[in-house]
């Protein structure tokens, strides 16, 4: 059983992106730029935006932290994006959801140029992933497909199964297994809560793709020997073991499952860390205009 | 078995349309107006774009077929397509495809504004279908989940294999398939030419949609009894029995698994018919700006 450790793999993509960005730097090119906008002062909101712009930092990106309150105005919000699009020196931005509900979340998100909406959550973006166009990927597919693909697992042929079917995870992933070329060519079965039999579909999978938010869902007999095992959950739950009297899990019941398997990613250190370099990778093709010239 | 009988269907709705439009024609109303693009003299083409107009003069909408040679440059359709864009008279705006070599497809589609696009082939109505938003919803996938409406077949739970990963029919079919709803809630496999043991996941099908253009690939012995089986392919192949020295295939040996069906479309008269009513539908929608107002 090999691990994919998405801690490792991220760290070596940060220092990729750290050494791009040097070089940049040394030809005197444009350095890259992300703005987040943060809409009033949610725990976890702020956590989450506070990592990401620490992330810009640590690769040597440029990046603007704008803070909204929480009864900002839904015009004031789309004023605020309409200044960063039509701000040359940012690159991409990213809108931390959810928002409060007097605001329209599709509403901002289709306000974001197409070409800086690094969080691939514009229809534009959507629609041409699902299309097989260029597009900005949404960072938690990203970062499944670049795990898959930094351990060279095989995708051609393969019984991919998704449980789960969120518009940020199991629909894309769906359609990445599903496309031509690699990562990709998967027969992809889609499975969600009215799926039934989901035990015998789960043990049909060669890769399966758990991202259902139920603690330890997929146990041992669930999983088939040799399977690829993708956990995307996380859950926090009490724990005596712990310090902090918290300790987090996965979809996927570890210590059963992992025996079987050929490759799993561990939660927390697996999908989770992949996303922030998602981010900031989709930062850097903004930037280089590798998407939308 | 129960022929899934598109050609009746299609003409109870166009009669539904043409009803609607007689009652905003009653009232002083915008009669709806589609505008049809083609390119150059091929054959095809111009039997499908004469087709849709036909069947918009049926229900009694305004119908503009713009005629633009082959050589025609790319700025000239796309400057066409701004003047439709900015006409309130024409609610709905298709380009038929394909277009020459030296014209970028992806451009003109994108040109074309969301509102009016009623082909659905948009970047925007393609995301917006995938992230389960109102969108138009093209023709043939729209065809389908309209026959499985009016015949109230059960999709909830159900096993929906597709055959074919196709940007116009295997995707979005897969994705209507597996969202929530009805028709939808089917546990979804999407299969293609990478696939292993195909017949196998056909015979797991409580519902089989073909789409692979291969005449008759899917044969008896690959279907379970009691399947509900819908039929996109159509290839035109010699035959010595008709006049015309011609005849049409499905993807789906008829003879052999219109037996074992519970639900069956025949080829021809099956989805085929129910594209232009898609068509006719969408064009409504846009007249009445149900999806976007």
């Amino acid at each position: 059983m090999i691990l994919l450790d998405g801690k490792k793999v991220s760290s070596e993509i940060r220092e990729e992106i750290a050494a791009k960005v040097a070089e940049i730097r040394k030809s005197g090119g444009k350095i890259p730029h992300l703005a987040a906008v943060i809409v009033g002062n949610d725990g976890a909101s702020e956590t989450y935006v506070a990592h990401k712009v620490k992330a810009c930092k640590q690769v040597g990106f440029g990046s603007t932290l704008v803070r909204l309150e929480a009864d900002v105005k839904e015009k004031e919000l789309l004023d605020t994006i309409d200044d960063i699009n039509g701000n040359d020196d940012i690159d991409g931005v990213i809108v931390q959801l959810p928002l409060p509900d007097h605001i329209s979340e599709e509403k901002v998100i289709e306000r974001i140029k197409v070409e800086k909406d690094v969080d691939g959550f514009h229809p534009v973006n959507v629609g041409r992933l699902f299309i097989d166009q260029p597009s900005y990927v949404s960072a938690t597919p990203n970062g499944i497909i670049e795990l898959i693909k930094r351990y060279n697992i095989e995708t051609s042929g393969k019984h991919c199964v998704v449980l789960g079917r969120s518009n940020i995870v199991g629909k894309p992933m769906a359609v990445l297994m599903a496309r031509k070329g690699y990562p990709g060519d998967a027969t992809v079965t889609l499975c969600h809560s009215r799926t039934k039999d989901i035990e015998s579909l789960c043990r049909s999978a060669d890769i399966l793709i758990v991202a259902m938010g139920r603690a330890e869902f997929v146990t041992g007999k669930m999983v088939k020997d040799g399977a690829v095992v993708i956990d995307v959950g996380i859950t926090r739950v009490k724990s005596k073991k712990t310090k902090s009297g918290w300790k987090l899990l996965g979809d996927v019941k570890f210590d059963e499952v992992a025996p079987k398997c050929s490759y799993i990613t561990p939660v927390p250190g697996g999908v989770g860390p992949m996303t922030i370099v998602s981010l900031l990778n989709n930062t850097l093709k903004a930037s280089g205009k590798e998407i939308y010239s």
